[in-house]
């Protein structure tokens, strides 16, 4: 049998990046990766969880719903709850904006499973989708999947370059492309992988931009706002959602997860959408497993009902913080001053940023002699999108707090500064 | 702005025929629902899960990876266990065949997914799969979703018809069609919905018809085995998976669950995959969620390497046997002697199916009057593909001794005997 049978979507999918990083992880024993997104272990909340957990399983009424099957929209009592958590975030960031409700709300196996599915209700081959250049490499995979056109837009400290998105916007109006253009896709908190936080009033401005391009398209051309690291800020005032931005709610898709805040073992995403893609994101859904385990579910409401992830919440961004403190004086101690990076006020992530004429990427001689060094980071060229109107950019790295103890992050930034000193 | 943005896909993704079906249920607070297939309620290992997760949470060594992502494939134990609890099965039913492997295996959230994605990894739009007449009405969803065309293959008592199967191919491959078919599609033990259990020996001769005319469609052809209901025996002897045809074991792709056997709220369910299709379904399912969520992956591994999982299942069929019994004895009290149906051996349906002339589906005076009197089935129509080559029956019903109790089970069935009195 000489031809395989696997689909157009089969056969486009690559190998995730992240898989090629974890087996040269594990084939060096002694390596420090500051490359995977992993979350702290120290404080994931083993105790809560356990307790939580006691509590829903001991008496049936709790405990066989949290067993059962549920709906493919989620726990009606949970949707509530991170309807109105998401409201007061904005409202204690500054908005004024009428609540946001259950019906908007659907619950997700992570909001990685959302990303995919408003892809696929809303994407076919070929269409394009404007994103943070560099971006979430996972999302990318999804877009390559796909076969979708990505353009990148520019990030400045407070996130996308507005001037570059109009631009972006226009070239795609004069080449005919704009039906086409179906999202902006933006990581608005400490995004992966740079850290930068987009405020809320270029969400706002990216939104009117976006509508004055839509009479072009034809067609809504919605943000698709990943919310992600969102509740991992350790300094700073929060910005408020694009759902803030109440004029423009029909055009917003708003992801967001408590795999993050709480424990990425227990993985419960959300999202608040308008009702026509809630519809079909629910039929959709209703295809991939007709609704996310309930158990799961049941720990988070329970969670967000009690004061478990309130209480946990705060211990967690202490930790993040210090972590975050950790790498920052180590970067300052060992990397080369021709090294940009900028300090971390949320998130997991630190962009540490070469001369141009040195590379970063996985066949890069940097690459190669940090892994020899035994430690690995996220190859900045990673996270950027194949976008034709651009060459790549192959000087970064994306170096993570997340998942490493503070010795290692000390000992891994260390061997990264020890490293990089040999090529500048 | 008059045109959506949505996808093809998005489009064309019909609303589940289980969701109207569930509006309908809410709307009448006195039915007694026999359609949903939710699993019993009383039976749920609440206890044993509760014990189960205390002993992971309480050590950082075990409760810190339950928290924690992991990878994409799934808990190397569970995967381990997975293999080798489907061999011993095989073995069991008589099957001579070498041990099945972790690397083989995939940890999904719910078999759903797994169908999902393989469907996914194999279907372009246009392309066929051949399945039961009736079948599984979400994985019809799928197939509907992704714009492919379906082949329905009659079901006799021991499972497909292998010379209607032999004639479908054979009639496809007289059209030019044969390049299209991509799998043949069985739930293979207690069939949802006729609870029909396709033999070993019919497996293997499937499978050899479809390597026969794979000559013709230019590639291979999958069997795709959806053995979601296999651990629900309460009479009669295990059949052995079609990974037990050593000869075609690259031609079969087995799905199965720990949701139906273990808890429906856990919802893990597993793949045992030809390696080429394995690398392509962890591809997508990277794209999906990076990994089933931990935390309930360790409560199965727990489950299946304590002696939780194998004193739950002997009590869980007993309980469903009986509850098979509380129907069958109604069925024979109130149903009409003209309906036709069969003794369950297992699986949570039993498929009554009354003369022609009447019809059942959802726009039936029968299901309406059903409607009336308080108790509601799946009409057979929404189990049957839209498959040009026949007319799409429309005089069964799917009744399931699954989510109701032994009381309603009894009362519904009165209730249902009751107005088929009036049509007979």
């Amino acid at each position: 049998m000489k031809r395989s049978a696997l689909s157009e979507l089969g056969r486009s999918t690559e190998p995730p990046a992240i898989s090629w990083l974890m087996e040269v992880a594990l084939s060096r024993p002694n390596l420090v990766s500051l490359a995977a997104g992993f979350t702290d272990n120290e404080s994931l909340p083993l105790n809560q969880t356990r307790e939580l957990l006691d509590e829903i399983l001991r008496s049936p009424k709790t405990g066989r719903p949290a067993l059962q099957y549920g709906t493919t929209a989620g726990d009606p009592e949970l949707r509530k709850l991170t309807a109105a958590v998401s409201h007061s975030q904005d409202v204690a960031a500054g908005a004024k904006v009428a609540k946001y409700t259950a019906s908007q709300t659907v619950i997700t196996h992570g909001s990685q499973q959302l990303l995919y599915i408003l892809t696929e209700a809303l994407c076919d081959p070929g269409d394009i989708v404007i994103l943070e250049d560099p971006t979430y490499f996972v999302y990318l995979g999804i877009a390559q999947s796909h076969r979708l056109q990505c353009r990148g837009v520019r990030l400045e400290a407070d996130g996308i370059d507005l001037a570059h998105l109009e631009q972006v916007l226009e070239s795609l109006k004069k080449s005919g492309d704009l039906p086409r253009v179906k999202m902006l896709y933006l990581v608005s908190y400490f995004q992966n992988p740079t850290g930068t936080t987009t405020s809320f009033a270029k969400k706002v401005k990216a939104l009117e931009l976006l509508r004055r391009y839509e009479k072009f398209a034809g067609h809504p051309i919605y943000l698709l706002e990943d919310a992600a690291y969102r509740e991992l800020r350790f300094s700073g005032a929060d910005e408020a959602s694009a759902l803030a931005a109440a004029k423009f709610s029909d055009r917003v898709l708003y992801t967001s997860t408590y795999s993050k805040p709480f424990a990425t073992g227990v993985r419960v995403g959300f999202g608040i959408l308008p009702p026509e893609i809630l519809e079909v994101v629910l039929r959709i859904k209703g295809n991939h497993d007709f609704g996310t385990a309930n158990l799961l579910q049941r720990i988070m409401t329970a969670a967000l009902s009690s004061t478990a992830y309130d209480k946990h919440l705060p211990q967690l961004r202490a930790r993040y913080a210090k972590k975050a403190i950790t790498m920052t004086n180590a970067i300052r101690e060992h990397f080369p001053s021709q090294v940009e990076w900028a300090e971390p006020a949320g998130g997991l992530y630190v962009w540490a940023k070469v001369p141009d004429k040195i590379k970063s990427g996985t066949k890069s001689k940097l690459f190669q002699t940090a892994l020899e060094n035994d430690v690995l980071y996220v190859p900045g060229e990673l996270c950027y999108a194949n976008d034709p109107t651009r060459r790549k950019p192959n000087s970064a790295m994306r170096i993570s707090f997340g998942g490493a103890n503070e010795k290692n992050i000390a000992l891994g930034i260390a061997r990264l500064g020890g490293v990089l000193k040999k090529f500048l």
